[in-house]
């Protein structure tokens, strides 16, 4: 039951020729994955990858290569396993003198990781979330690496946080298969589209049941101010509405923009500023409240999320599948996020990060947080056609993955497809 | 007078043979450089590199090779240039989506930001240092990429510092030319070498001139204890002896064991914890003053470095050449320290290291700080002998420079016998 080869694909999806994904930070994103393919002695195949937007997907593919002698041989058929591979992937000294735990590297590991996962559900038959929550306490905390957290929790601690979960998970379990989880949708808000299409897509997201959109803001006030004053009218004020400015703005810059989009009543504004300042979302945070603030998609390791929650930078925490290490470090970012009583609402969107964080939101369902409460997974509908178990919503809410695995799988199609830069899609563009 | 050409080498030095470089989290360094020579049409060339301890040295150069599309072609006389430049390379969207600002993209970016600013100040026929020394407040303000700092430093508070340090500079200048700048040595205390080895070593450093040296500890107390003993007791009180742990500890830990150090008389703390970690290293510091606490070399950019400043969590400053975005990203560094009060104590050794950052303290002392209290730049004995233009050290000080250019530029025969994986000295290894 060991892993014998590591297959890498570099694949792309040109969405910067219809503007979906733009942002005052990221005007043109090309969808991407450097993606990997673990073979198993024993006929099993784990499938992941690590997400990014287009030039530089072929570094992590090359980082993926490096990586992977840590990974072929390994034995990958319990979570203890998983905990080794994990932290034989982040603390290779040479390696990781190149971050540490950050950058090219780590979106690598994540990548390596996230298929081990896969591997290991697929073999225990279960959705990853399920098999998550089939483990012990002491399991799940084996697989973090506890270093550099303990000024903020400890093993201990969070064995008492898990522990305090196991009464009514398998009740939670049965409730995520039968209601699912909430979601709210990114897409009627790029800033790419023009007011109609803003007000078209915000309306149909209510009446496709979400309780929650999103516009991207900090390009131009006035843009801003107009769209938001139209998606609301749009929705009405029931339904929540967040803005997400991409690390657009230093922090004076945001309190002052933010201020001028109040009237429209945002429900969080989302990455403020640079991903790696803690303090300057502190400073943000409290000089808007009541306006929430968020962060998380670019938060590169654990150690950031740690400190930005004993900070009180923010109000909720986007955690993203494949920018950290993969499941191991989210599952420390789970703790952490339970231990100071901070919700978790993932980031998602890209290419299969839809797929991938709900597992890991349903499992802190059933095993971690027990609740849902302002608790919503951020969906967006680009691209689930690539995958051979697509996200499926209904009535705004994720429903819970069935199939063995991490649902990380794309069609052999696809893959071949959009391999960049020879697949038939990039050599027509060429 | 246009970049026309880009030559990237691996180059490594099996270091690891020898335990030159050991430390409490890297036990067998390789010291590498992803080494970048720019061509232009005017015959000048410029040489620049990032600094790391062997594997993935290889990704370090293939990130070089994807950003020298925004080199070629461009033009790189002045320092508004090299402003526009180091932007280009750090605001590709779709490549900044892989940091931002960190990892294995921002070191390639440190390699070419920094052979450019060679090619310019050799262009000028000024050492580095001189070169920088007579820019004027507003172009080494131009320089800078003022985004996420505004919270701590303004361009304009940024002016009032170069301009407040105008008096005066030429004759810092002159006095640098004719006293060098204060050194510290780290080569007694590896922490592969023995008790012997370590107070002969450390008698040696005083004898040399040096009123400081370095110990790494955080792999055994104990061992640290007898150590620290044995060189504290060759040098005498008068001498400070610095202590690193290179990230080894969670925050108690570190005030424990640092504690337990107490009696050496440590003169100041590095790298107790991740570089990441802001809140860590401030409550670290306030539980151990009047013990001094350093950090820096593996601090990813400014945003960093400037929390660290506003949290209080350094007394020292340890700025690496390498690890940030080059020289442009330095100048915001240097300026931020200033404004802050804090001395810049630069991270030295490695390979090339010392050559290079030699030149941005004596810019400091001639242009922004004014002062050399309490500053000395790291100084390793190692790997010297492949430069064209090596530090030279004098009675514990750095020599001023005098070779027009950044001091970066390796020997030929070195490049060629040390390249990787195919130079003649890792062809005899393997």
């Amino acid at each position: 039951m060991t892993i014998t080869a590591v297959d890498v694909v570099d694949v792309r999806f040109p969405t910067s020729r219809s503007l979906d994904g733009s942002d005052a930070m990221n005007p043109d994103p090309d969808y991407s994955a450097a993606y990997v393919v673990l073979h198993a002695d024993d006929g099993f195949e784990g499938h992941g990858f690590t997400f990014t937007i287009g030039r530089g997907n072929d570094l992590c593919c090359a980082a993926i290569e490096t990586l992977s002698e840590y990974v072929v041989g390994a034995d990958v058929h319990g979570p203890a396993d998983l905990g080794d591979l994990y932290r034989r992937l982040t603390h290779d000294s040479q390696i990781r003198w190149l971050g540490p735990e950050k950058g090219v590297m780590h979106l690598a590991a994540a990548a390596l990781v996230n298929a081990a996962w896969d591997l290991a559900s697929r073999r225990a038959g279960l959705p990853l979330w399920k098999y998550l929550s089939s483990l012990t306490p002491e399991e799940v905390v084996a697989c973090v690496d506890w270093r550099y957290l303990s000024d903020a929790l400890t093993p201990e601690g969070a064995l008492a946080i898990l522990r305090a979960a196991e009464p009514g998970k398998a009740e939670r379990v049965a409730e995520v298969e039968r209601e699912g989880y909430p979601a709210y949708t990114t897409s009627p808000g790029w800033l790419g589209y023009d007011d109609e299409k803003v007000v078209r897509l915000a309306r149909e997201a209510v009446a496709q049941g979400y309780q929650q959109i999103k516009l991207k803001v900090g390009a131009d006030l006035e843009d801003d101010r107009r769209r938001f004053a139209a998606a609301r009218a749009a929705v009405g004020p029931g339904i929540r509405i967040a803005v997400d400015a991409n690390q657009r703005w230093d922090v004076d810059q945001a309190v002052a923009w933010v201020e001028a989009l109040a009237e429209f009543d945002p429900w969080w504004i989302e990455e403020p500023t640079s991903p790696d300042d803690v303090l300057g979302h502190a400073a943000i945070r409290k000089r808007l409240a009541p306006i929430k603030v968020a962060t998380g998609e670019h938060v590169h390791n654990r150690v950031m999320f740690k400190q930005l929650l004993q900070a009180g930078a923010i109000d909720f925490l986007q955690m993203d599948a494949a920018r950290v290490a993969g499941v191991n470090e989210n599952l420390a970012i789970l703790l952490l996020a339970k231990h100071f009583g901070v919700p978790v609402c993932p980031h998602a969107g890209g290419v299969g990060l839809c797929e991938l964080v709900c597992h890991l939101s349903m499992f802190d369902y059933t095993s971690v947080s027990a609740t849902m409460d302002d608790r919503v997974i951020e969906y967006v509908d680009h691209l689930h056609e690539h995958f051979t178990a697509p996200t499926v919503i209904a009535d705004g809410r994720y429903t819970a993955p069935t199939a063995p695995g991490f649902s990380a799988e794309m069609k052999r199609e696809s893959l071949q497809r959009f391999a960049y830069p020879n697949g038939p899609e990039w050599r027509e563009l060429a």
